[in-house]
């Protein structure tokens, strides 16, 4: 047996073309299109892929999006500013402030940029009043990653309401959000995380099994019930050539990829579970182009819902 | 085996016994107590009761307890209109307003209360900044029914860390924050509702399992694992006479009591599951009399929040 690949391109695709007469009457009825503002700080190598990725998207969906760069050397209170200026600025109908900070910023400053950030344009869904909104179940703006696993979901045709779900991460941006997004679609719900004990056998009671822990192959067929949904949100870059070998086979492509480039992007979930999950989203072309094409949705609800008389 | 009753009555009064001091210091530096503003629409009786016992808990606590009432023909206007007078009004430090509000009010009127009520104030928890807060870990103020059910557990030497919780039902009140709570304290959460399969199988699995989906004697002992502590936050009056005659043994006190007074007062959890938890809260005077101790340290934390600098 072999897992079927949900295929996040086609259904990123798919969102991105749902979202185009939103901002075709949006732009017809405001007189400029949505708009996008990201702010980059530093130089991350990653997060000028994310970037410029984010930038692409969006241009290509008609939105405006406006990219501030700032040196790596500015100082929390430099963003700061930047963000209490596109909060003020009227054609900034989202914001996006791209983590990871620098370091030099301190612990928590992603926190205070967040907080910072009015929840009206809060597209990455961070700010508490967003949290607290999706735990109410009246989110105008949800996290883009976990809404672009329900999403895939959805249009996967893949049960939610009454399936066990287990998700193996805790974080903010993820693992929490996702708990409460299946919650809201009426799955059981499970957290897991390094504290728990027998999470392999845990694991494997999931109908819908989602790792969000960003640990190369760390979900292996033994915590995967043959049938199940496996959703592997991890992005993880491996450079150690004993770590690929144990992940991939001799002769298989990746392997191959890998001995060419001297890394390869693997997820959470190790190849291996594809011959026991009934579904599976693959790393990468699942979970990734998804988030892309929520942020580009939330922009939308933003640039509506700043709109609406309150 | 027959469980240990977790005496809620006994835990409340070493928290409030504990609120002291810093009700005193607080008099003494600010050159007033801390002050609770409750806002009690119309004359239902249990919040009749819920009240009355609330403003005795936070006047013996050394409190300043301000009872605002308006009659049950009052709209949600006039009830914003007394909020926001509380919001800017110095010497109230904590604001509750307790539901339920009559029905006049309309969906969805408690929350848009809720929403009005300072966060800074928010003795409650339940404004959305509060709510995205508490999933943040960063609460200032945590709903009192959850938060009680963690000082019970710590103040009893359950061990959390590690341990499977199973929570029955997902209310905005008890379920979601009970489930966040659980988790900052690294247990492995599952949240179980209606549409959960093979309930009694599930909760069984738990090592801490927490009944709160007002349903009087829902939980029966096949729920429960040998041994496992069993929180029963459900608070059911039954004045069924059949229902009663299911729950309480011929002959049993509690069969007595309901023959005499016409009602009696019942958990979410079976009394029969006495025989199988190792430890268990009883109803009443279990988790009851928490939420009010949580209530008055609320206040007092936010007493002393809204000194503090900002």
């Amino acid at each position: 047996m072999t897992a079927r690949l949900l295929d996040g391109q086609a259904i990123a695709a798919a969102i991105r073309q749902s979202v185009l007469p939103d901002v075709a009457a949006f732009a017809t009825a405001v007189g400029r299109p949505p708009g996008l503002g990201i702010v980059l700080v530093g130089e991350d190598p990653a997060s000028e892929i994310y970037v410029r990725n984010k930038v692409r998207a969006g241009t290509e969906s008609g939105l405006w999006v406006d990219l501030q760069r700032l040196p790596s050397s500015a100082t929390l209170e430099d963003l700061l500013v930047v963000v209490e200026r596109l909060n003020r600025s009227d054609p900034h109908d989202g914001i996006l402030v791209q983590s990871p900070l620098p370091a030099a910023m301190g612990r928590g400053a992603a926190q205070r940029v967040f907080d910072a950030i009015d929840p009206e344009k809060d597209v990455d869904g961070f700010h508490p009043v967003s949290v607290g909104r999706l735990v109410q179940g009246r989110a105008q703006l949800a996290p883009c990653t976990p809404s672009g696993v329900i999403e895939m979901l959805q249009r996967s045709d893949i049960p939610m309401s009454g399936a066990r779900a287990v998700i193996v991460g805790r974080s903010e941006i993820v693992g929490k959000p996702m708990a409460m997004l299946l919650l809201q679609r009426d799955a059981t719900v499970t957290v897991c995380h390094s504290k728990t004990r027998d999470l392999p056998a845990l694991c494997a009671t999931a109908d819908i099994l989602v790792a969000a822990i960003g640990r190369a192959g760390f979900v292996t067929p033994d915590f995967v019930r043959p049938g199940a949904t496996v959703v592997d949100v991890g992005i993880n870059r491996v450079t150690d050539g004993a770590i690929a070998r144990r992940l991939f086979a001799p002769g298989s492509p990746r392997l191959a990829d890998f001995e060419r480039r001297g890394s390869v992007v693997v997820g959470d979930v190790h190849p291996d579970v594809v011959e026991v999950a009934g579904a599976l989203t693959p790393v990468p072309g699942g979970v990734g182009p998804l988030t892309i094409a929520m942020l580009l949705k939330n922009t939308v609800a933003a640039a509506q819902g700043r709109q609406r008389p309150a």
